[in-house]
């Protein structure tokens, strides 16, 4: 045993200012490095004799692994960048929380970028690349040349609740166009004839697809009246875009659909506040996300709820298949959203 | 220019089986390998002439430096790790953007950690020392010997929103008793004498330190008539703990107090819609917190906010200090939290 090993357990590992090698631990534990680096190498082979010699000797010298060097030997670091957008405030943390547990369960850490606003999305992605991740889950929309970037740097990238109806791309996303035409269908099944829509912010994927689902399916039904304005998701754009229809529609629309569910709930509270309206009999608002407020009793949001839980699993395994086999075919895995008929709006009787 | 590079250049960086290095760029620039470090390091001294010549080789050849490699030999790996717990849901979230968004600003990555349960840390602290990270922002509470094994391996903690009252141990809290007593002297003041309060779950610090502020401020105040329930921070487990303050409480408590923004907002639903009492006519409620929802027209609650901008701007700059002079002395910073009177709670006329 070599002075410094001696030395290191009589001082009860009070002497950090070297790190612990695993040399150090073969020594004490009388067995050779590599035989060390089998121990901890998940899944690979060693006696329980071995073992238990290892993990002694590692637990006295206070070792452990550096996942680090050993991403760079294998070329895995283990580490899965994941991008959002501070935009979705209250929906995706729930995502987050979700997809870095479920990541952690394969041995695999979650590196954060959150972004101010999607279109910031360009100075993060050198960073991502800096930190040699083995791939990436993201709820900001890439530019082709960012996919190709990735793709050359052999990261496969999943799309979360976006996609491209051409490019090559991963994505897991709910199907935000069924849900806004079923929430249409309801409203115009029901009597509702004036409309207004609440859009999210324009760089938005997600609310450029609810929208443009809610406007095709009004123009089937012939709906005509229909006043767009603009939010910024959050409750206080709601409240605000609720205003801005009132002022510029006379007589109020019969029925506002919300490009999510904060900006609903926003709005739900202008109209009884500001204008004296009762919801739903004066007039119906939906929302979309099915987030946890949606459903106080005080709004009970009649919306379409993301399957947050298949989605982010769905993310997950995808990301982790195709990290383990880079050629992979692409997919795209697209969940139809819980269809929560509430209170905030007069919906026809029909199920389906 | 070597055969290797020369192709790479042709074809459009198409081939990408080995990963482009410093050394490449040298070459394709005409300059030394520790040129094209000293570019890339940011702060390093370098001509305008140099960085041109290797910017421009760096890009025709797509290069990026390998963060994790730099970080081995600078012994810094510009990641830290940000310990959560689910149990939080509705208010972390935010914390983390912020906190991600002002390392990022330093060149810092945050490595997320998210447990279901504070008391589920044990098996994250092992991960944690294994990716090497410069240093842990935790709002998940460390036990003695866990903070030890930091401190062994020389990363820096930070405590968010718990601290230790004999541990030497940087912490950024926000004064959670202060605003429970604000909160018990408003109510008390106002002539409230029969009180309930809902608890957080029994893992939580900042649940024990609320719940401790408002017992010692009801006991100096000489109020006798109190029932404790526990809740487990969301909105159902508040509707339920008043239901069960109803069955236990004969008449029911004058006011209720709720360890959070989430379980008073239940409790207010519950109220109201169960057993149809006028809040704050007929029973104040107050929260804590400050939460986007606690703002919503339906509940506009009596809570104390927390300062989350400046609390997370103070966890971050100590964090950086101690990385890089790891011989700073530890420091406890306490913000008062924001005072909302709000409309759920009859209170005094006071400011105070």
């Amino acid at each position: 045993m070599s002075e410094q090993v001696k030395r290191r357990i009589e001082n009860g590992n009070k002497i950090p200012r070297r790190r612990v090698t695993s040399y150090d631990v073969a020594e004490l534990a009388g067995v050779s490095q590599s035989a060390v680096s089998r121990v901890f190498q998940t899944g690979a082979s060693a006696s329980k004799d071995m073992r238990d010699r290892v993990f002694s000797a590692a637990n006295k010298l206070g070792y452990r692994p550096n996942a680090i060097a050993r991403g760079l030997i294998t070329q895995r670091s283990n580490m899965v960048a994941v991008i959002i957008s501070r935009q979705t405030n209250l929906y995706y943390p729930e995502v987050l929380v979700q997809i870095t547990q479920r990541f952690s369960e394969h041995g695999i850490r979650v590196l954060l970028f959150a972004l101010e606003h999607e279109r910031d999305v360009n100075s993060t992605l050198d960073q991502v690349l800096q930190y040699r991740v083995d791939g990436v889950v993201t709820a900001v929309t890439l530019s082709h040349e960012q996919l190709k970037t990735l793709e050359h740097a052999e990261i496969p990238v999943i799309f979360y609740n976006r996609t491209h109806p051409e490019w090559l791309i991963n994505s897991v996303r709910c199907d935000q166009e069924e849900g806004e035409r079923w929430l249409v269908g309801q409203l115009v099944g029901a009597g509702h004839k004036r409309f207004a829509i609440i859009s999210g912010p324009e760089d938005s994927q997600v609310s450029t697809d609810r929208t443009r689902g809610a406007l095709q399916r009004l123009g089937e039904l012939d709906i005509e009246d229909i006043l767009i304005v603009t939010g910024d998701y959050s409750y206080a754009s709601g409240r605000a875009a609720f205003a801005e229809i009132i002022h510029n529609m006379e007589p109020h629309p019969e029925a506002v659909i919300a490009a999510n569910d904060m900006m609903a709930i926003g709005c739900i509270d202008e109209a009884r506040e500001t204008f004296q309206l009762r919801v739903p009999d004066e007039i119906s608002v939906v929302g979309f996300d099915g987030v946890g407020p949606a459903r106080f009793a005080a709004y009970d949001l009649s919306t379409v709820r993301q399957p947050v839980g298949r989605m982010s699993e769905a993310a997950v395994s995808m990301l982790i298949e195709r990290i383990e086999n880079p050629d992979l075919s692409p997919e795209k895995r697209v969940f139809s959203g819980e269809r929560i008929r509430g209170g905030s709006a007069r919906f026809t009787d029909s199920k389906i």
